[in-house]
C-alpha cells in the first residue's frame, strides 16, 4: 500500500473545475473562430533538438526532458554503453543524446513553428491558427504556477499588414467582453518606440538589456530601474525628462504627443506611426472598446523575439497578466523557411480562471448534474427502455439499483445536486405508473411510463 | 538551419483531422453524459511511484520516464552526483530515483485510481466517470499504432450489481449507433466462465497462462492454441470436445447452453448467471440492439485485473479491437482503499476515426470553413464595424488587405474553400455599397453594407 499523490506542479481537474474550463475555452475559440482562425494540436512530446536553445538557458534548464528507452533494455554491452553515458554525461552537464532525445513542449510557438516549416507546401497565406493545448516547465511551483498547464494561442503569419495586429487586439477585447471582466487593460508598445527611446538615452547599443531591465518596472520600481538603467550608461538628464512618460498612466494621445516631442529618429517614427494605424483600425472596427486601450512606452515583455506591436493584458483585480503577444519578422528560420513574418497573442488560461472565480463571473447553470435519478428497486425491468428512450432524446438520467438502500436515495440525489427523483418499486412497477418528485418544491407527477418521460422531457427542456 | 521533423510515433493534427477526431469525442460524450458519467482529467505527469509496477514488465519498460531537472544544474559536487547516479543505473538497470522520479501516464485506469484515493471522502457511490486524454507508450511505432494516443475511459465504481455492466454494454452499442459504424459485434464473455473452462480441462491451477493461450486464438488459430495448451496439461480429450464451443460463432442461446452441458461447477455457474442477467437488462433497455451482442467464451483479454464480465468490440470491416473493458473487484487497492468495485470501458478513438474515414462515414458539413472572406484594398475602414458585428453575431469572416494581389482573392476563397467573397475597394466604399458574390453560383448580392450583412446572415443560417 502507498499513499497516492500527484507530481509537484500538476493537477487533477474534477468536473466542476473542468466545466468552468471549457466554458473559457469555448468562449476563446468562438472568437477566434469568427475571425476564421483555425485550430491545430501539435504532440506533447517533441525532438529534443526541436526545442533546445530555442527559449535561451533559463528555457533549456526548465524543460522536461525525457529518458531514452534503450536505457532500460537488457543489452550485453549495458555496462559499457552506461559508461560512455556516462563520460558524455560528466562533460555536457547531463545532455546526452544517450540518455535524451526527447522533451515535453515548453511552449506552442516553436512547435507551431515547426508545423509551419513541415506543412510549408499545404499552408495558404495570411494563415491564421489558434492552439490550446498544455505545456510543461520544471519552475518551481507556486500559487497559480504550474508545471503543467494550458496555452491558448491565435497568430497569423505570413503577412506585414499591421490591420492583422489591430485584429488580435479585438480579439483580445471581445474574448475579455464576452467574459465579463472587469477593469481590463490592454496595454499596447511598439519594439521601435523602445529602440527609440533606447536611442535617446544613448543606450542604442544596449537595447537587450535596456529591454530586461525596463521589463522589471512594474516590480521594482521607476527609482530601481533608473539607478540600473544610468549604470548601463543612459544620458541620465534625458532619462529624468522621460520619468512621467513611463511611469504614468496617460491617455493615448497625450503619450503619443509626448514620444514625438523625444525627436524625430526613424524607430520612433515607424513605431508611433504604426500603432497610430492599429488605433485607427480598433476605433473603426469597435468605435468603444470594452477594455482600455492604451500605448504604454514602459512595455517591454521578455521575449527578444518581438520586432513590432507588443501588447500585455492586465486586470485592475490582480498583478500578473492575463495575456500578451505581439509581432514578429520570422518564425520559421530557425527551420529553414524565411520570411514569415507574424503576429500572435496569448490567453492565460489559469490565471482567468482564477480571476472569474474569485468575482464569481461564471453563470449559475454551467456545471450540469443529471436532470432525473431514477432509483430500480423492482425486480421487474420493463422500465428500462423508456429511461434508454429518454436518455436518446437528449436527457442526462442517473439509475440506481436495489443494492443502494431506499432511505439514501433522496440524500445521494442531494449530495448530487439532481433535484427529480423516481422511485420503481413493486408497486408502481405492478401499476406500471411512475411518480417524479421534484425534491426541492415537494412537487409530484404521475403517470403511466410513456406519459411521464414525455411530459417530463417537455417540462425541464 | 535544421530540418524539422516529429518525434517518431507522434502526430499533428491539422483542422479537418482534429474536426473528425472531435465529431467522434462529442458522440461519445454525449451517450455518456446521457448516463450521468461526469469527466475528469488527470496530468500528463505521474509521480513514477504510481505508475511502476502497475502494467507488468513490458509497462515498465514502455513507460516515458522524464529525466529529473537536478541533474543539469551546475552544482560543485555535480561529478560526485552523476557518478553516484550512474553507480545506482549501473545495477538498477536505468531506473535510480536521481535520473528519474516522474513517468508519462501509461493509461487513464492507475491514474483513476489515484484519483478516486485521494478524492475519497469527496465521492458518491456509485461513482460514474469518463476520462478522453492521451496516454503515451514507447511501443514501436507501426501503421495505427502511435506513442502518443488517445484512450476514451468510461467506469463506474463501488457498486456490484451487473446492471451497470449492462448499462456499459448499451453505452457500447448506443455510441456505434450513432456513429453509423456497420459491422459491429459486441464479443462478451466472463472471466468465471475462463476459469470454469480451466477447471473442466484439469488447468485450474494454470489459469493465467491458460488465459493467455485463449488470448493468442484470433491470432495463432485453434490449432496451435490446442497443441499449447496440451503442452500446459489440458485433459486432451475434453479439450477436443470444446472446439466448436471455442472456435464457432454461434448464437448466444446455443453457446450458453454448450457452456452448461459442460456439467456444473461453481464458477462456470455464476459466470452464466451473471451474463445472462446482464443480456436480460440488455433486452429490456434496447429489445434490438444495434450491434451483434454476443457471447464468446473463448473471449480473454489480457490484462489479469479482470474478475467478472468481459468484452471486447470488433468490427467485420477491420481487424484488431474498436474497445474493451470488463469488471474488476478493487481499483484502488494498491492506494490504500479497499473494496471498490467496478466496471469500466475503453474506446478505440484512432481506430474508430480510421475505420468511419475508410467507409466515407463523417457528415459532409463536418468542417468549418469561414462563412465570408472579404477582402478589403480601400483604405476606407468604414467597412470594419460592420465585419466585427456580423463576427460577434455568429459569423464565421476571413479578411485580406490590400497586400495581398486582388487577382488571388478568389483562388485564395477556392483553396481555403470559402464560398463567399466580398470586394471592398475603393468604388464600393465611396457608395458604401458592398457585393458579396456566390463563387459556386455566381450569385450577386448587393446593397448597403447594414443591409447586406442583415441579409447574408439571414440566408446563409
Amino acid at each position: 500500500m502507498m499513499k497516492p499523490k500527484l507530481a509537484s506542479g500538476t493537477r487533477d481537474f474534477g468536473p466542476d473545475v473542468l466545466a468552468k474550463r471549457m466554458y473559457i475555452i469555448d468562449k476563446i475559440k468562438t472568437v477566434f473562430e469568427q475571425n476564421a482562425y483555425t485550430p491545430i494540436e501539435t504532440p506533447a512530446i517533441e525532438q529534443l533538438d526541436t526545442l533546445v536553445g530555442k527559449y535561451g538557458e533559463e528555457g533549456d534548464k526548465l524543460m522536461f526532458k525525457i529518458l531514452n528507452n534503450g536505457l532500460h533494455e537488457k543489452s550485453a554491452d549495458k555496462k559499457a554503453k552506461i559508461n560512455q553515458v556516462f563520460a558524455e554525461l560528466m562533460e555536457q552537464g547531463g545532455s546526452s543524446t544517450q540518455v535524451t532525445e526527447r522533451a515535453l513542449k515548453y511552449d506552442l510557438t516553436i512547435p507551431f513553428a515547426r508545423y509551419v516549416a513541415m506543412n510549408s507546401h499545404d499552408i495558404t497565406y495570411p494563415y491564421r491558427r489558434y492552439q490550446i493545448q498544455p505545456v510543461w516547465r520544471a519552475d518551481r511551483p507556486q500559487k497559480g504556477r504550474y508545471r503543467e498547464f494550458w496555452q491558448c494561442d491565435a497568430d497569423v503569419i505570413g503577412i506585414q499588414s499591421v490591420a492583422y495586429d489591430a485584429e488580435l487586439l479585438v480579439i483580445y477585447d471581445d474574448v475579455f467582453e464576452s467574459l465579463g471582466l472587469p477593469d481590463i487593460t490592454l496595454h499596447v508598445n511598439h519594439r521601435k518606440i523602445l529602440s527609440g527611446i533606447a536611442d535617446y538615452l544613448e543606450l542604442a547599443d544596449a537595447l537587450v538589456p535596456f529591454t530586461i531591465i525596463m521589463d522589471k518596472l512594474d516590480k521594482i520600481g521607476w527609482e530601481k530601474v533608473q539607478a540600473q538603467l544610468i549604470d548601463l550608461g543612459a544620458n541620465s538628464t534625458r532619462l529624468s525628462e522621460l520619468e512621467s512618460l513611463l511611469t504614468q498612466k496617460q491617455d493615448t494621445e497625450t503619450m503619443l504627443h509626448q514620444l514625438r516631442a523625444l525627436g524625430s529618429n526613424s524607430d520612433l517614427d515607424t513605431g508611433i506611426f504604426e500603432l497610430q494605424k492599429i488605433l485607427e483600425y480598433i476605433k473603426h472596427a469597435k468605435s468603444t472598446s470594452y477594455s482600455d486601450i492604451r500605448v504604454d512606452p514602459a512595455l517591454a515583455r521578455g521575449l527578444d523575439y518581438y520586432t513590432g506591436m507588443i501588447v500585455e493584458v492586465k486586470s485592475g483585480q490582480t498583478s500578473g497578466s492575463l495575456g500578451g503577444g505581439g509581432r514578429y519578422d520570422n518564425l520559421t528560420a530557425i527551420f529553414g523557411l524565411d520570411d514569415v513574418a507574424g503576429v500572435g497573442v496569448s490567453f492565460g488560461l489559469d490565471r482567468i480562471y482564477n480571476l472569474l472565480e474569485e468575482s464569481s463571473l461564471y453563470p449559475e447553470d454551467i456545471t450540469t448534474t443529471a436532470d432525473l435519478l431514477v432509483y430500480l428497486e423492482s425486480s421487474d425491468l420493463s422500465i428500462l427502455s423508456a429511461i434508454e428512450s429518454a436518455r436518446r432524446s437528449g436527457l442526462q438520467i442517473d439509475t440506481l439499483y436495489d443494492e443502494t438502500k431506499k432511505g439514501k436515495v433522496y440524500k445521494l440525489a442531494e449530495r448530487k445536486g439532481i433535484i427529480y427523483v423516481a422511485i420503481w418499486d413493486d408497486e408502481h412497477a405492478e401499476k406500471k405508473t411512475l411518480i417524479i418528485k421534484n425534491t426541492e418544491t415537494g412537487g409530484k407527477i404521475e403517470g403511466s411510463i410513456e406519459e411521464i418521460f414525455g411530459n417530463f422531457l417537455d417540462q425541464i427542456k
